[in-house]
Parts: C-alpha cells; sequence; structure tokens
C-alpha cells in the first residue's frame, strides 16, 4: 500500500502539555515532509470506546495511505501489546485495547502485526510514554513505506472494546449517547 | 489570482469533535500539499460577528493568494447561500450569512460566485455538514488554481451582518466590547 | 548550522484569538515551505518558568536545526531586549527575560545576539505584539538560512529565571511541583 505521507494523531494527552508536540517532533525527525493532523487531544481520559468511535468516523475522510495514530492507553506499562495494522487501505498504529476494533468489525482482510522490532523505536524508552518513543517513529516509518510485515509478527486475536448497542425493549428502539457535541447534537 | 496553497479555517466547531479533522482529511484529499492554518475553532456558537471580524483582522497577514474557509452557520440547512468570493487578492469562502462583510466594506472590487457546481463538492451531501462536503472540497479546487468563475454563478447582493459601531453620545465617543481576549485586552 | 525548516511555537495567547494564526500567516508570508509546530499555547499567562521548562523538556525530540519561537512576554513594551541564539544546535528566538534560561545552563557554548536589524520585522512595528511583528519574521528567516549574526550585536548577559530547586530538609529531598499534567502526574 502506498503511503499518503499523512498521519493523524488521536489522543487523550490535551493541549497543555508538550506531550503533542514530542511526539510530532519524534515524526518529524523522522520523515521531514510528514503532513500531520490533529484529530482531537480531548478525548475523555482513558475512554477507549470514545476514542474507537472518533477514529471509525473520521478515518475515511482521509486519503488512502494515511496512518492514523492514536494513544488513548490507560494500560501503558502493563503488557498490553503494541500493534500496527492495516485495514481499509489505511495503516493503524496504538495499543492492542480495542482502539480499532470499530474499524475491524466493518472492514475484513484486516492484517495485523505486534510491534517487536525495536530498531524503528526511539533508542531511550521509559516505560511511561510509549506514544513517543514507539508509536510515533513507527507511524513516522509507515509514512515512508516501510511494510508492515517489517515492524513484527502477525497478530489475530486483537483485543474488543465494548461498544455501546441499540437495542429493541418493549418495540422501542433504544440506544445510548456516546457524545454530546459541542452543538449538542446526541451521537448514539 | 495565482494561488498560496495555504487554507485558514475559522469555525465555531471547537477542538473535541472529529469535524476540524474531516475537513482537513477532505482538503488533503483533494490537496495534497495544501498547508492548513487554524485561526480559531473556539468561535462562539453561531455568533457570525465575531467570526467575521476575526477574519478581518487576521486574513491580511497571510500571503496573496491564500483561501480563507469560515464555517459559522446557525443557518445550516436552510436556504441561505453558499458562497466563494475574491476580495483585497484572497479568497474566501463559506456560507453568506455575513462573515465576510467587514471584508466587503473595506476592499472594493470584489467579485462572488454562488457554489452550484456539484462536481466540485463530495459526492454524497448531508444537510448538516456542508462544511466538509462543500466548503471544504470548494477550498481545496480553489487552493489548486481554479478559477472562482468555474463554481457557479456571480452574484452582487451579500448578506451583511450588524457589526457594533461607535457612536458619540453628549460628547463622549461610545464603543461595545466585542471581545476580551486571553489577557484581558478589550477590543471594541 | 543547518535549519530542518521546522518551527515551534510556545506562548500563552491560547486558541480562542487569532494571535497565533496571525504569527503563522507571517511566518508562511517569508518562508511559504516552513513547516509549524505548537508546542502549546496554554502556558499560565506570563508564567516564564513554566515556558522554560516546557521549551527545555520539549526541544530535544525535533530535528537540529529547528527554531523554537516563545512568547511569553509580561514585559513587552518595556526595555527588556529581544533576541535570538543557538543552543545544542538548535535556534531560540524571543524575549530576554529568561525563557531559554534552562537550556542555557544545560547547553554550553551557547551564542546569542539581540534583534536589532529592523530589515528583518514588519514593516509596521506596534509596541504590543512583538511576536508577529519580530519574532516571527525573524524565525521565519533563520528556518530559511538566515546566519544569527546577520540579525543584532553578540550579547552575553542573558536574563535568568528563577526555578523552583530541589532542596534537603532534614534528611527528605524537598521539591515543589511545577505542573500537574492532564493525567495527574506531578512534575517537580
Amino acid at each position: 500500500m502506498k503511503p499518503s505521507g499523512i498521519i493523524t494523531l488521536t489522543t487523550d494527552f490535551g493541549l497543555s502539555d508538550p506531550y503533542v508536540a514530542m511526539m510530532k517532533g519524534v515524526i518529524l525527525s523522522i520523515n521531514p515532509a510528514a503532513r500531520i493532523v490533529d484529530v482531537t487531544h480531548q478525548v475523555g481520559t482513558g475512554s477507549i470506546a470514545q476514542a474507537a468511535l472518533l477514529i471509525h468516523e473520521t478515518f475515511p475522510y482521509f486519503p488512502k495511505g494515511t496512518v492514523h495514530l492514536a494513544v488513548v492507553d490507560p494500560g501503558v506499562g502493563s503488557h498490553r501489546r503494541l500493534i500496527a495494522l492495516t485495514a481499509a487501505a489505511h495503516f493503524f498504529v496504538g495499543p492492542d485495547n480495542g482502539l480499532f476494533w470499530p474499524v475491524l468489525q466493518e472492514f475484513e482482510g484486516a492484517k495485523a502485526v505486534q510491534l517487536s522490532q525495536s530498531r524503528y523505536f526511539l533508542p531511550s524508552i521509559t516505560q511511561t510514554f510509549h506514544g513517543r518513543e514507539i508509536f510515533a517513529p513507527v507511524a513516522a516509518h509507515l509514512s515512508l513505506g516501510l511494510s508492515l510485515e517489517s515492524l513484527g509478527p502477525t497478530v489475530h486475536d486483537l483485543a474488543k472494546v465494548a461498544l455501546p448497542q441499540p437495542y429493541a425493549k418493549g418495540g422501542v428502539l433504544c440506544g445510548q449517547i456516546i457524545r454530546v457535541d459541542s452543538f449538542g447534537n446526541l451521537v448514539t
């Protein structure tokens, strides 16, 4: 798959701290021509389901070959896997905690790998900021055309996330409000 | 007019929702080399006058040939027109609700067209997000050098917006505070 | 030093006003190929020490030759100097009020100049927005390869800023919390 050179970022880091800028610096150090687009950094802290739906809703508006980097990672430092995958002709990079589950549910034929090749990471790895030290450099390498297979072994049993599902109750279709946007629209 | 390749965005969408990113994805799908600059996405919801003054104040700092895309659009889905115009050697794209009135008042010789050529829109049009489906692709095409005339027929009677005006009262010049900036400066 | 073409921005301007966008417009008018990265615009108003630590923490993640523009400037309009400097193979531009002191403390061999060559400023200078009229154009010129020496005479006695220091008290190491990040991590 030909990369578009675009990398999108979805995190729960907020905009006051320098964490997003550090990730961008790492990306531009590896791919100086990358075009980086913020989806949002105001996902609710640790809200995997919210981020998963945002990513699923947003990625189709970008060109094929775009890398979607997502870091909503309440399990950072624990033993969840770090993954990269292709689905619907896009790349996705982040922790294996369900962030990409809605994309995987809709699009068949996804391929995922576990990030194990440290030559594509920053030299110094902390236990608290895999976004900067692993996900950002891996996304930058994918945006330059590195193959998914170079990053590590194939994985199959990706994590799921519980999403609110609509259901019928006494003949009435019920849904859960998952997001109230800034205009007061309710997204179910 | 030669495009600068730069597109500015002014909206009341906020930064938590993915709407701004969707517009950027649409723009980059059409013009992968576009450089996109956020003016602000924190205009008060539906505050046309506030956005109109921000645009008027900000656009001259950009190179000639820049496309200024503005979506503060409380009338979305109703029958207001969608327009693109040139004034002062810049392009402006948005709803015809007064957003560009201060620019038009200051600079003579503006030309405006009504956006009617759906070949420059996204294929699928909703009634609620013209920013993504019409304004963003039109701005991207203008940034690539498409002529204004290609977008639709000329229009003349553009919408105005009521702006707070200074007035003399008993020998005292009175103005209305239209913005308190983050330093506590009052803009009248 | 070869410029990277990247300019980072750190300010206390917030995201509601158009000031950041004006600076970006000025930069892109001078260097249309500049890639601009926001570190944050949500430094506490006038909090020089906070910004100084953010810059020191963030700049090493960017490529050498990057220009780091910082405007946290409670003394704007007074007689503090405006400076540009090189340290650790990066450029820094801003008011001489201590913003770059932590960088200067860590990296020896820094060279600094006072910005006195108005040919590299915007033609019209106000007393309230040196970020737009002096720092942004100077940063853009540096990103194009202009030498530091071209900007003005060398200066040596740069301003310091008081940073909270750890200290031992009755055998206990004490520090001051200088930042609570959005995850509740305390940075001392």
